[in-house]
């Protein structure tokens, strides 16, 4: 943890305010496994019936929850999640296998449900033995004193370097039916999503398949999580979870079995918007960070490439820090784009800052006035647009700007 | 520029004398390109019957000068090399290739050879035009002026961010003829090379043809300074630059013409050890470092597999702030594994911390001792070794840790 760590310049003034959603319901404690005096245990109950899908981590390396939500998801059934925040339970061997199998059998116990139905992820230090003796035993306790309206205080207790807690919530028509979808995650440094963030947990009452479920997800993954980077190291341990309960089916929602499901389409905007809004307040809390950088590439061969050119701007050190100097160093952008390998007509590149087209043609612009670019530096939300000149296509990607800040969090966390 | 650099702890306490070589001569002036009271212009002179080989950016974005070596070097032959630092000639559209051109003619008229035998290079900002009217005049009195006996005031005229100039010389049998190789480069930023080094000018007097040339070159290029990086931001102007003139001869030894000649494996290998001794120069002159960190990657499917998990870690920021914290947090090097994409075994991961083994079978190492370790991670030079488990090939990379300087440096560098 930083010694010095202040709150995000974006942390939202007022948190979103999540209504309950019928099936779902949460406890949380101080079970002590590496903070003091906060809470860092989660225990999520949901309703028998609810379906559920994931995106995790890419990582070759990846932690042992992540390796047992793999597997349950497979069954597409859920009862409960638990989740620790302070150890990530990331490479450490069989003891870490065996700590995910104590802390399933123990939630199962107090749910009441097969293991297969419990979902399981950690975040923090990787590579210290979890010893899940230490807060399983809790589980019995936080089953019974589960309540619905705790969403806040669920997003608290899975915080790590976070400076605020990330909440969104959404409603959508599913035919005449309204449903919500709640969701919550956290960042914010090892960030730079390859299947999902961090930690993400979503929830809705609306009554979709698991199979359904996951095709949405994973397509709203690609374009919200997976277009978001702090620092472009990718964790051990990122996980996405959605559970649809289904209780909107007794307000008369008919159970939805195709995610391509013409009545599926509001909601699954709304699913998109939600995703994206906490894609964004994740960058934002970025560690350390002053700025809020966008990065819009067009003119490219195709979204994944655009993606690529985006990402190889977002995650540039050189660039990052020269943002944080407030200083409009184009040329380090031309860097980024010549670098990420794309196709890119040197001589057709555009660049714009904010409103103020910088080079235009391959060169600067004609019209280009350092005073008004950097004067636009100034600004807390950078949008930094590209046009590389030889396709149709686009991508967005967000990030922040590279700090003292987080090099000084980040060179003392484990003290 | 920085306002505050300071001189890399390390800098060589004395430099590297490099002998004169025959047929090499340089001359040097303050041209004013951007810096002032400093030599930011070089013109190096070789005799006729030079041979000539390259490396470039695989940069999409790649420099004029960068374009105009990519064509030269298809003839083959070489009478001159100018470089200026401070403007690197990037994205600077039509003006950028005119500038190239006045440039070329001017030395080619200075020093009576073919526009093609001319090579530049450039370094410095990004997107500014570059006026060669500024300093194409000073060329002919350069030519006139040129020493064999420069090379250190040489690469003083190319540094932008270096705190030191990076300096080898060695000597190798051809036949029964001694032949010297002398070598100067830059860094110090934007390093992460594609295909070679920010700039880097090799001589020697062997009498070798530009194909054996070029296959020695590209071929030692692959394990050193494509093995090296600062911060993971490849350059539009990177450029490594051989030449050979053939003196040698006058001493007996016979031209030779391919690159896997018995008679040449000397050469190589002093070639290879050069190569390496001044892609380490530029690593230990990393913008802001206070550590140099060595990467050994063990037990990969191929040796590109081995480099790429050895670059994901030496171009990882969280573990990168880590090392210069002194903090022995391998499991960041677990996520960096990960991330890479690369196969490995996560149960069969181990990591050494130096001598030290923090992690064997994908965990904690039984024996691991927090504070040996710790104590470990106060030397200026760190060596991390990770065994990936899965096959049979290695790589090593070389880099620095990533500090407050560094942010420093590039919030400000235009400024």
């Amino acid at each position: 943890m930083s010694k010095a760590s202040s709150v995000s310049p974006f942390a939202p003034k007022t948190l979103a305010k999540l209504p309950s959603i019928e099936g779902v319901a949460f406890a949380t404690a101080e079970a002590g496994i590496r903070y003091k005096n906060r809470t860092d245990l989660l225990l999520a109950v949901v309703d028998e019936g609810t379906s559920v899908a994931g995106v995790l981590t890419q990582s070759k390396t990846a932690s042992a929850p992540v390796l047992a939500c793999r597997k349950h998801l497979k069954k597409g059934a859920a009862r409960a999640v638990v989740v620790n925040s302070g150890n990530a339970n990331a490479f450490t061997g069989k003891k870490g296998s065996e700590a995910v199998d104590i802390t399933v059998a123990h939630a199962a116990e107090a749910v009441g449900c097969k293991p297969h139905e419990v979902f399981v992820a950690s975040t923090g230090v990787i590579g210290e033995p979890l010893n899940a003796e230490k807060f399983a035993h809790l589980l019995g306790d936080l089953a019974k004193r589960a309540e619905p309206d705790a969403f806040e205080k669920a997003a608290r207790a899975i915080m790590t370097t976070d400076t605020f807690p990330k909440l969104a919530t959404r409603t959508a028509l599913i035919g005449d039916t309204e449903v919500t979808i709640n969701g919550f995650c956290k960042g914010a440094g090892m960030i730079a999503p390859d299947m999902a963030t961090m930690l993400c947990f979503i929830f809705t009452d609306a009554a979709i398949s698991s199979d359904a479920l996951q095709e949405l997800l994973a397509e709203h993954a690609a374009t919200t999580f997976n277009c978001m980077t702090v620092d472009g190291d990718t964790s051990t341990s990122d996980t996405c979870l959605m559970f649809a309960t289904g209780k909107a089916e007794a307000r008369g929602q008919k159970l939805i079995t195709k995610a391509k499901s013409k009545k599926l389409q509001a909601f699954s905007e709304a699913l998109y918007d939600l995703m994206r809004d906490l894609a964004i307040q994740v960058a934002k809390d970025g560690e350390g960070l002053t700025k809020f950088v966008t990065f819009e590439v067009g003119g490219a061969k195709s979204w994944h490439a655009a993606r690529a050119i985006a990402l190889s701007c977002a995650n540039s050190p050189i660039l990052k820090t020269a943002i944080a100097g407030e200083d409009p160093n184009w040329g380090r952008v031309v860097m980024a784009v010549g670098k990420s390998g794309e196709a890119a007509d040197r001589d057709r590149l555009a660049i714009w800052f904010g409103p103020h087209c910088v080079a235009r043609d391959g060169e600067r612009a004609a019209d280009y006035d350092e005073k008004t670019v950097a004067a636009y530096m100034k600004n807390p939300e950078i949008v930094i647009r590209v046009d590389v000149g030889v396709g149709k296509s686009g991508a967005r990607v967000w990030t922040c700007d590279l700090t003292h800040e987080y090099v000084s969090i980040n060179a003392d966390y484990r003290s």
